[in-house]
């Protein structure tokens, strides 16, 4: 299995619904996009005062189901139009497990 | 479910045997610490330049689990004596899945 990590810090400033778009955005690739095998997001608990604000984790079988997601037009509209304009920092890890 | 991600980048210089203390003291903490549910780990597939090199994602039944975790003397021992002197900058998220 390949899981793709991205950790993401808002903004300044975000809307609640900005934020609630992005989650919907990601959840509507689930379903768009085959090899998507399972996908969890989530905002942080604020247990540590420098963790990031959201993240995804998703998963596939392989190295090549996550390179077809990353280049499927759905999620390059939602990184675009959705992610990109709601985000001041990323972090991401692809890593075999 | 509750999941924990730490992402981190190595400090400049980290050995092979290093990195591989780092995963096994983090491996040993799903068997001396009652609460870890799942732990995933791995390193960066090396399919984007600016992502982490190494991380770590851990599943508990609920925040309970993860906090216990977070001041278990086994994690501690592992984050102060490996993760420390090993990294130059982590990404963290605990959230709710």
């Amino acid at each position: 299995m390949v899981r793709q990590i991205v950790l993401l810090r808002w903004r300044e400033g975000i809307s609640e619904e900005e934020k609630t778009e992005v989650a919907l955005g990601l959840r509507s690739l689930e379903e768009k996009i085959e090899g998507v095998r399972a996908m969890k997001m989530g905002s942080d608990l604020r247990v540590r005062s420098d963790n990031f604000d959201f993240g995804i984790s998703v998963d596939f079988d392989d190295k090549e189901g996550y390179l077809a997601y990353r280049k499927h037009p759905a999620h390059l509209e939602v990184v675009e139009r959705l992610i990109g304009p709601a985000m001041a920092e990323r972090a991401g890890l692809v890593f075999e497990c």
